[in-house]
C-alpha cells in the first residue's frame, strides 16, 4: 500500500490549492470530510484510500507560490483565516513540486507532451508511488479546430501538429497514459471526446474520467430536470444567467473559452428532457464577485391542462469550495478503478460531470445509484 | 371489469372539479395526460384502468354548482377558457352524484358517518359498482385534541363521542371502511395517523394512503433535500414562506387550520436531513393571487471547510393544476391495489404525500424506484 | 376645442392595439385610468385634453384586423377577455384608419415619407383635427449605418439616400414634421439622436419627444439607483437578464436589433451612478412566454468600511399592459405642448423615457417634479 | 467649537461598535465615508462637524470589551479583518467611558434615569463637551402597557412608576433632556410616540429625532412604493420575510419585542399607499446567518385595465455595515440642529427613519429634498 501520486494541471489555481489545503487540514484533524460525497454513508470507507496516502505534485503557466495563493483565498472568504497557517509546512513541501509549465503556444504539442511525460516519470520515481493520477484543472480551453474529434492514431498524429487542432487537454492526458497514470478531466477539456483517445486509454490498461464538474448550476439541473420529468410536467423552457467573479469569470467571458463551457451547460437538460425545451445560458464576468458566483434560473412549465407554471432559483456558491472535495472523491476512485486494472472511460463516474464521458445518464438519482454501486462492488 | 367509484370528499372543492374536468376532457380527447403520473413510461398501461371507467360522486358542504365552479375557475386561468363549455353534459350528469353534508358540529360524529355510509352504499348500488374509492380533498382540518392517536377500537369509539376528538377525516375514512371503500386522504387529516384506523383497514381487508398531497414546495425539498445530504453539504437552515390566495390561503392563515398543514410540510426536510436544520415555514394568505401560489424558500448551507453557501427558490404554481392529476393517478393506483387484495397502509404511495402513511422514506428518487416497482410487479 | 388626431407607427401591435381598447374602454366607462400617470393627482384635469377627444389612425406593415389583435391579447391574459366585445365598434371604426406601409426596402425612403406625408394630410382633412401627434410603437430598429448622426440638412439629405443610412423612425419623423404633426418615439429609434432633425422641430414650431419608453427593468434602475446614490452606498456592478415572449422577444434576439435596446437600457445606470459600474444586459426571446416578461436584475455594491451587500429584483411585467397607458398620457402632454406653441425636444417629459432627448437626468424622483411642474405651469 | 458628546445607549452592541470603528478609521485616514449620507454633494460641509470632534461615551447591559466585539464583528465579515489592530488605541480609549448600567427590572425606572443623568453631567463636565447627544441603539424594546401613550406630565409620573408602562426608551429620553442632551432613537422605541416627551423637549430647548433608523427593507419601500403611486399602479399586496441572524433575530423571534417592529415596519406601505394593500411582515431568526439578513419581499400590483403583474426582490445585506454610518450622519445633522437652537421633533430627519416622529411623509425623494433644504438652510 505505496503512496498515490495525484498530478494536478493547474496546480497553482483556486481549485488545486483548495484540495491541497483541505486533504492537508483533513490529516491534521483541523477540518472534517464535509462536502466529499465519498464520506458519505454509501461508499464503504474500507473500499477507499485514505487522504492521507496522496502526495500532492503538478505543474501550472504561473508562479504564484502555494502559501500567497491559499491566504488570499482566505482573505476571500473561501477558507477559514487560520486554515493557511495551520498547513503551511504542507504546502511548502509541496511547493517544490508544482512545475512550471509551458503555455500552449510555447512550444510544440509533442514538445509539451514529453516534458509533462519527463515531469511524471520523476514524480513517480522520488516517491515510490504506487499509483499516478493526472487531474486537469486549468482554465477552460477554447474548443478546437476539429471538424470531428480524432478518430484513430493517425488522425491524433495529425492533430498534434498544431496546437489549433490540439486542445491543452490533449497534451494532459496522452503524457498522463504515456506515463502509466490514470487521467481525470474535472474541466471541459476536449481530449475524451475524442474515440482515438478512450481507445489508448484501453490499450494502456488505464482508466479515465471526465468531463466538467458538476458543481453548482448543472447540478441543480440534474435532480430538478427529472423531477420534472417523473411528475410529467412538460418544461418549456429553461434560461440561466450565470455571474462570476476573479479569474474563471474573466476566461469565461472570453466568448471562445466559453463556448466549451456552454456546450457541456446545455446538454443536462436536453438529455434529460428533450431537445424541445427552450435554453439559453449566460456566463459574466462580475469582477467584484471575486470567488463567488451567483447563478440564477428561470424555467417555465406547463401542468394539467397545459397550465403554464414557473420556478426561479438563485444559487449562490464558491466554485473552489464545491470543486475541491469533489477533486479528492475523484482522486479516492479513480485509485480504486486502478486497483482494480479498470481501462478506459470509467462511467460509474458520470455523478460528478456535466458532460458524462461514455454515459447517457445525466440524473443525479440514478448517477448516484450508478456510483455507490460500482463503488460498493 | 365494472366501473370503479370515485367519491370525493369536498367534491365541489377547486381540486376536485379540476380532476372531474380534466377526466371528462381526457374521455372526450380534448387533453393529454400531462400532469400525471401514470401516464409516464415507468407505468405499464395494462396494470392500471383508464381513466374513462372512473364514475364520479361525491360530498361537499358548498352548494355551488360544479358547471359554475368550472367557469369560475376558467376565469382564474386555471382551466382552459373553452374547456368547461366542451364538458359541460359530463359535469352535470355528476352534479346530481354531489351531495350536500353537514359540516362537523351540525349533527354527532356517529350520524354523520351512518349518512356518509348510507349515501357510498346507495352510489356503489345504482352504478353497479366493481370498486369503490373514497378520496378527501377537503379544506385541511384543525389537529384534533387528541394526546395520541386511538390505538385501538376503544379508543377510537371515545374519539366519536365528540367533534373535538373526531376529526372529519376520521368520519369519512370510517364510513369509507365500512361501506367497502378504499380511503386516500389528500389533506392532513388526523386519521390515519391513528394505528387503530390502520387496524380497521386491515382487518376490512381494503387499502388506505395519505396524507398530504405533495404538489409544490414539499416536491422540491424531497428532490433538493437528498442532493444536499448525498453531497454531503451540510443544510444549516431551510426557511419557506407560502402566499396562497383564495379558499385555501384563508383557511390556512388561521393557525389553527395550519398546525397541520405546517407540521406535514416540516416533516420532509427533518426525515432527510435531521432534526438540527433550524426551520420556519409561514403560509400566509394573500387573497388577490387568487388560485395561485408564490413559495419562497432560503437554504443556507456549508460545504468543505465550513463555507457558507445558499440557494433560493421561488415557485409559483397553481395548486389545483398541480393536484388534480395526483388524484386520477391515486384513483387508478389504489384501484390496482384494490384488484390484488391488498389492505392497510399502502406504502409504496408515499411518492404522493407530504406525510406518508407507514413509510419513513422521503425522498423522491427512492420513493418513485418503490412506486414504479411496486405498480409493475 | 376640435379633435386630437393620434397616428400610431405599429398600428396594429400589442401596444397600440391595448392602448385603443383601453381608450375606448374609459371612453364606455368600461375601465378606470389605472396605470396613467396623467390621472395621477399632480396633473390638473383641465389643462389636459380628455382621452374621448382622441381620434386614431395610423400605419402597420402587418394586415391583422385590430379585432382579432384584441381576441388574441384577450386570450393571453393582456385584456380582460369580455373587453374585446365591448369596444368592437370603435375597433372597426379605427380598423379603417390603419393604413398598410411599405416596409423598410420596399420604397426609396423619400417615396415612404411622401406617402406617409399623404396618409398624414388626408387624415387630418377627414377628420377636422385641431391637432395631429405621430407616436412611434413599431418594433425596434436596427441601428443606422451613421458614424455621427446628420447635424445639417445636408446631412440628412445625404442620410436620405440609402436605407442603411435612414432607420424608419427618420422617415417617420420627417414624415410628421413635414404634415404639421408633433413627433413621439416609444421605441428606441435613432431619428431623434439627430441635431439636424430636432433643429428642423424648432424651426418648423413642433415639439418632439422620446426616445424608448420607460416601463420595467430601467424604471426599476431609475428609482433604485438614485436610492444607492443618495444612500452612498457603492454599487459595483448591475447584471440583468431579460426573458421575452412573443414578437418583441424574436425581434430582440436578432443581435442587430438588439442594440439600439441594449444601448439604451445601460444609460440610465451608467448616468445615475457613473461609468464604473460594471453591467451586464441580456435580452433573451422566450418563446413560451408570450405577451409577459421577466426580468432579473443583480445588484452588487458597497457600504460602510467596503462591506459587500447584494440586491435581486424579478420583475414580472407585461409589456402591453405597462406601455399603453403611458402612451396615452404621452397623447395628452404633447398635446399640451401645442396648444402652448412648444416646440423642439420636450425635455420635461424625460420621466417617460429610457434615453431621454434632450436631458440628462434619468433619476425618476426629479424627472417627476419637473414634469409635473411643466404640466401645471 | 469645543467637542461634541455622543453617547450610546447600547454602546457595546454591533451597530455602535461599528460606527466608533468606522469614526476611528475616518479619522486615522483608514476608510472613507461610503455610505454616510452626510459625505455626499448636497450637503454643503461646512455646516456640519467633522467625524473627528466626536467624543464616544455611553451604556450597555452587557461587559463584552469593545475590542473583543470589533475582532468578533471582523471575523463575521462585518469589518475588514485589519481594522480592529488600526483603531484598538482609540477603542481602548473609549472602553473606560462606556458603563454598566442596569437592564431594566433591576432598579425603579426613576432611579434609572437618576443614574444616567449623573452618568451624562460627569460625561459633559470630564471632557468640556460644548454639545450633548444620546443616541439610542439598544435592542428593540416590548411594546409598553399603554393604551395611549402619556399626554402630559401627570401621565408621564403615572407611567414611570413601573416597568411596564415605561419603556426603556423613556428613560433614556427622559434622562437626557434632563441632562441637557438632544436625544435620536435610531430603534423602535416608543418614547417619542408621547406627545408628552416631545412637549418636554420643546420645553428644555431641546431637538429629539426617530425612530427606527430605515436601513434596508423599509428602504426599499420607501422609494419603490412612490414609483408605484406615481405609475398609477395598483399595489395589492405586499408581503415580506426578513430573515436575521445573530443578536437581533433572537430578539426579534420574540413576539413581544417583534411587536413594535412590526409595526413600524408596516407603516411606511400603508402612508405611501394606504390602508387597503394586503400586508404581511414575519421576521425570522436564522442563526446561522450571523451579523447578515436576507429580506424578500413579494409585490402584487395591477396596471391598465386591471391586469396583474409582481415583482420580488431579495436583500442581502449587513445591518450594522448599513447601519452604523447613518448614525454618524444623525450625531452631525443633531450637532447642527443644538447650534441652531431648534428644539422638539426634528422632521426634516425623517428620511432617516422607519416611522419618522412628528412627519407623514414616508416617500424617500421627498424626505431626501426636505433634508437637503433644512442641512442647506
Amino acid at each position: 500500500m505505496g503512496d498515490i501520486g495525484i498530478w494536478l494541471v493547474g496546480g497553482r489555481g483556486s481549485v488545486a490549492t483548495t484540495a491541497m489545503v483541505g486533504a492537508a487540514a483533513l490529516g491534521a484533524g483541523a477540518a472534517t470530510a464535509q462536502g466529499m460525497v465519498t464520506a458519505t454513508p454509501g461508499f464503504p470507507a474500507d473500499h477507499l484510500p485514505d487522504v492521507d496516502r496522496f502526495v500532492f505534485g503538478g505543474q501550472d503557466v504561473g508562479e504564484l507560490p502555494l502559501v500567497k495563493q491559499a491566504e488570499r483565498l482566505a482573505g476571500a472568504g473561501v477558507l477559514p483565516s487560520v486554515l493557511p497557517g495551520v498547513v503551511v509546512d504542507r504546502l511548502i513541501e509541496i511547493e517544490a513540486r508544482i512545475h512550471r509549465c509551458a503555455a500552449p503556444g510555447e512550444v510544440p504539442p509533442r514538445t509539451a507532451i514529453e516534458a509533462m511525460v519527463r515531469d511524471l516519470e520523476r514524480f513517480r520515481r522520488e516517491h515510490a508511488l504506487a499509483q499516478l493520477i493526472v487531474i486537469n484543472l486549468a482554465s477552460t480551453e477554447a474548443p478546437p479546430a476539429w471538424t470531428i474529434p480524432p478518430v484513430d492514431d493517425d488522425a491524433l498524429e495529425v492533430a498534434l501538429d498544431d496546437w489549433s487542432s490540439c486542445p491543452p487537454s490533449l497534451v494532459a492526458t496522452l503524457a498522463a497514459l504515456h506515463a502509466g497514470a490514470a487521467y481525470v478531466d474535472f474541466t471541459p477539456g476536449a481530449a475524451l471526446t475524442a474515440p482515438a483517445v478512450l481507445a489508448r486509454a484501453r490499450a494502456t490498461g488505464l482508466p479515465v474520467a471526465g468531463r466538467d464538474g458538476k458543481t453548482g448550476e448543472t447540478l441543480l439541473k440534474s435532480v430538478l430536470a427529472p423531477m420534472f420529468a417523473h411528475r410529467n410536467l412538460t418544461v418549456r423552457s429553461w434560461s440561466g444567467t450565470n455571474l462570476l467573479g476573479g479569474g474563471d469569470g474573466a476566461r469565461l467571458a472570453d466568448p471562445e473559452h466559453a463556448a466549451s463551457k456552454l456546450a457541456s451547460k446545455g446538454r443536462t437538460v436536453a438529455n434529460l428532457l428533450g431537445e424541445d425545451v427552450h435554453q439559453t445560458v449566460h456566463i459574466d464576468c462580475v469582477p467584484d464577485l471575486g470567488e463567488w458566483k451567483t447563478a440564477w434560473n428561470h424555467i417555465s412549465f406547463a401542468g394539467f391542462l397545459g397550465t403554464a407554471m414557473s420556478l426561479q432559483l438563485t444559487w449562490q456558491g464558491c466554485d473552489s469550495t464545491l470543486a475541491a472535495p469533489l477533486v479528492l472523491d475523484l482522486a479516492r476512485l479513480t485509485s480504486l478503478a486502478l486497483s482494480r486494472g479498470e481501462s478506459g472511460a470509467l462511467t460509474p463516474l458520470a455523478y460528478f460531470f456535466k458532460d458524462p464521458v461514455g454515459s447517457d445518464d445525466h440524473a443525479f438519482a440514478t448517477q448516484l445509484l450508478a456510483l455507490e454501486r460500482w463503488a460498493a462492488a
